[in-house]
């Protein structure tokens, strides 16, 4: 690209929350001149395929076209798929072949190992030769070695920035992970069931797929290529009647010599230099410092009676844990500023 | 029936909201011995029926049985029908030929005219014969005349009890009702859609069948019974993100000569007696004053400048609403104490 | 100002919902350099003038400087002031004085006769000179007169919008409007107490202020600015339990020969080139269409049997309701970009 | 007591959320004749001294009498408190001087030693010849052994359930106990602040007073006396947007040969025969299955990767762990069926 330039993008499956958020974010982009909405099924030639409550909220008429990767690979810059898991491995052979940039932010290109995927997500996996080509994007963490981006989930994304001072500075006893997930119920995709509606989550609170969530492994892959020696870990997401939003409660047994001040300082270098990564001088955060921002918030405690190290990681899941770092990915992978088109406030009150 | 002689209940439809906390009060009325659920298509012989939540809400197994009106009438002493609409008027004949106790929460027998019903709901009306026989249930008002009870629309039963006093004392201006009312989410019942998810109705209000809804001729045929001189009303339903509770916002020009003190005076007339309306001395009432009750609440003003009488009417769309009122009507029929099996008080806070 | 130079601003109570919404504003605005933020009481020297909750969003250390006239008018180019009613008519004779540029988001200089707003808000009203040199800044009708602007409510706002091209039209019969608001939390203020209590709002709505609402008169004098016919408004204000969002429902008689298409000819007409006025083709909107943004969705219909017009108009009370505003009387002050600063897209889900 | 004869109560603290429900639940109850009200602090003698929202919830003007023991004792059977920390233990003595029967909703009397008390609450300790004489009143482990019951704590209840079959039965590791409890609003009581505002808690999620709440010691106090190995509890309280509710989720590594059949056959054992906790065949508990009931609903999972019990506990906060805890202790005090008085139902939905 010229400097300069501006990108013309695709995006496959704008339908779905994560879509209609990057959807918005890229319409906003200063480096991105288009952006060409694709479908992936029958509907693609439909001309309203965004449901009834989507184009209220764009105020605009939008045209989807239909799926060809040698269109989008000659007319596009890059591609988004905001798709559900089990659609973008069976697109992305001839992406990853022109080697033309692709950003997915579903699980498909998260896991190395295709035997962790088909188990956890109960899906045929993508060819372990695309898994392996594929870069995991924690944004913070990962350089991104190819044009092939797999965004990290929103449970793991909260759960990775909070977890990664204490896992790779070796300040944890690895056994003894314990993860308390809470999340808003947009998380949990746009089709209407039982446990979405209104008069189910409402005034309620519900622990869901105990020890069988698919964020599970992908976390733990993470945490295993910082410290090999981290061995699993106690995960559990429970839904919360909020909109948007994670919090992430860390509960670990602190190594031997661990200090509270340790601990600032272990945050404090890992993060000093990242811009969407804030660490609470004192206290922990709360869901809503962080709702509509790209922002993960960091709060921590050491309790000497328990010698346990607890972390609260916030973030809002349809952004830092979805189409906002998919966003960020996008501005690494072009040499963008790392907050190009990521409003810099949060949604308050 | 002997004098405290327990009855048997058969209910039909225990699986949607109305039928679920039917089914609670039932099961804690002093004068109900048995309940027997039946379902009324081929699921009825399932065992599972109720849904994922219901079972744990009850924390009992429950059997459903084949809906077969000999069998009921045989067995149990009447039936309740929780139904959707378009089912009660399809099973009714046998009840109503036996002149068995029928008390119907949906708005198939709510019309004198089978053509308003057939306007309104898009579907075949009752025969008029049977229209005729049933009973509009506005306890407050209506005499049982038969045993065939058609329990009055959420919606209908706030706005009629607010409007009540006004219309038949002739306090109002006849053209210029216009009502809004404001519902949970309970009240669209148990189908998950898309405008039950809790991310579409969560932090936001939606005015949904505007001029269309079906409670319209239900209100107006019962304020044209009280004063035929009622032409029309306008009113409107917005989902608000709360569980349970209708508060419908009156509005009416006054009748010339009409006082504060006229208004107080007529309110406390027709009210004084009734067990489950109560008048507010000053101000107007919160939804959540009743929530979990039977109660309708209401309070009023009248505005000097612009001539207008606002009156608030608030009920538990579930209980006043539905369930309560059917329990209510169901005591009136037996001569049972009005309140028996109605809890006293709301669920406060 | 030279072209393209950019502004420094002084902000005066931001500690406010509306004024730390107007600060996240300013801080992104293309053509603002600087803010200084002010402190109008004894707390203004303390650096921790911000409550608890905002430092956390905001994450950043801000200074709260000494409110001093003479030394903003010296170093600012413009003042906002987000204050409680009552603060600014005290301290705005030396910025009126100097013709100095301000924007006031409280009542206090939305009123031409003083006794209406002693009446209304049982203050001292501003000086009748004072106030006849304010102008109402409803942006999309009212030219900035004067470099004095009263921004006005946010009820007064939804509901004008959505009266205007009737009432200019002359479309309705005048002594018939009835307004039937519904609004979020965030509208009542951030001070604790009773009624925003989340276990008192939550699950209920409450309608406060019956026939004293001070946005009546604020709606009343604009109404009667467009047609002196206008005697009056029925208006009330209804708390529902969400955190941002205002839905004004309108129900007014038609004028004789008034049909759908001509309303929505008028519609057309008066918004066709407003940038933040939607008028939707068919239906009515609902909160969430316009949360985060400075847009007003408006729908209506027109009910021929009943001669009612129905409008329904939404707008985030924080946004278009007062700081969003604030920032499009900015922009039209000094002939910016009307949106500039402005997001372009509501935050959905 | 003569067998049949009802009893007199008196209730001091009416107006907080436990006492308004506390004093729900007597006016229902079959064993209870009448309730007397008392204030303990000058406002006492006023008639006004439920808040706004009480009486309006009520509906009914009732009368608070001035605190005397003496009165008290000669006038009433019984007498519930249901005041804030450090107010019971200044007004205590007369009653257990007396062996009058007080149960204490506070925290004054759950502690043995003073010392805990006096650090976790900030305030002076009762005597501790007192607190020895007090019961704490885990309804389903411990005898009432003197007149002066200590009710338990709301979190400490819904994490005593959970744990207590694990504890008693050295099913875990004891220095490996993880509880992370969330709860609804009501629980941190009635009177505004700037966390209970609904602007505030909202779509949002809070982990407050971290290793710092109350309920730790009074939740380790019970662990040792159930097994003295265990050495302190890892134990956080993060407050969610909804009114009632807590949910206790439970981490602990298992012992050694630990499987999930003998952690079922350790529930099924301890709670077969107790009407008011619920151990779930599968799966774990969501908050509203118990809300307005005295149910404690209980699930849990055993996860062999990491050696992890995972148990969850679910209650009303208002009715198990508060009010409804109350009267099932008043029930077993005087042998009255243990739930009389306590609805069998939840509210649902």
């Amino acid at each position: 690209m010229e400097e300069g330039e501006k990108m013309k993008v695709g995006l496959l499956g704008a339908t779905g929350y994560s879509g209609a958020v990057l959807y918005s974010l890229l319409k906003q982009h200063p480096k991105v001149a288009h952006i060409d909405l694709y479908g992936h099924k029958k509907e693609a030639k439909s001309t309203e395929f965004l449901d009834t409550t989507i184009p209220a909220y764009l105020n605009e008429h939008v045209e989807l076209q239909e799926f060809d990767p040698a269109v989008i690979i000659d007319k596009d810059d890059i591609l988004f798929c905001a798709t559900p898991s089990g659609v973008t491995n069976k697109l992305a052979r001839p992406f990853i072949e022109k080697n033309f940039p692709l950003i997915d932010l579903s699980g498909d290109f998260r896991f190395k190992d295709p035997a962790v995927y088909s188990k956890w997500y109960n899906k045929p996996a993508a060819p372990a030769e695309q898994l392996q080509k594929a870069c995991y994007g924690l944004a913070e963490f990962n350089k991104l070695t190819s044009n092939y981006i797999a965004n990290p989930g929103c449970y793991a994304t909260a759960s990775l920035l909070g977890l990664a001072p204490l896992v790779i500075d070796k300040l944890i006893v690895p056994d003894t992970i314990v993860i308390d997930a809470k999340s808003g119920v947009s998380g949990a995709g746009k089709k209407p069931n039982a446990t979405n509606h209104y008069t189910f989550i409402n005034e309620n609170a519900w622990l869901y797929k105990l020890n069988k969530h698919q964020h599970i492994p992908e976390i733990t892959q993470q945490l295993q290529a910082w410290d090999a020696d981290i061995p699993a870990i106690q995960f559990t997401t429970t839904l919360i009647p909020v909109t948007r939003g994670i919090m992430a409660t860390i509960y670990v047994k602190a190594a031997t010599g661990v200090t509270l001040d340790g601990l600032r300082r272990s945050f404090q270098q890992h993060y000093q230099n990242k811009k969407f990564v804030r660490v609470l001088a004192n206290g922990v955060p709360s869901i809503k410092e962080v709702t509509g921002s790209n922002y993960c918030n960091i709060g921590f405690d050491y309790n000497k009676v328990t010698n346990t190290i607890v972390v609260v990681s916030v973030i809002d899941n349809l952004m830092k844990g979805a189409a906002g770092q998919a966003v960020q990915n996008f501005n690494n992978l072009f040499n963008f500023p790392e907050d190009a088109g990521l409003p810099s406030m949060p949604v308050f009150p």
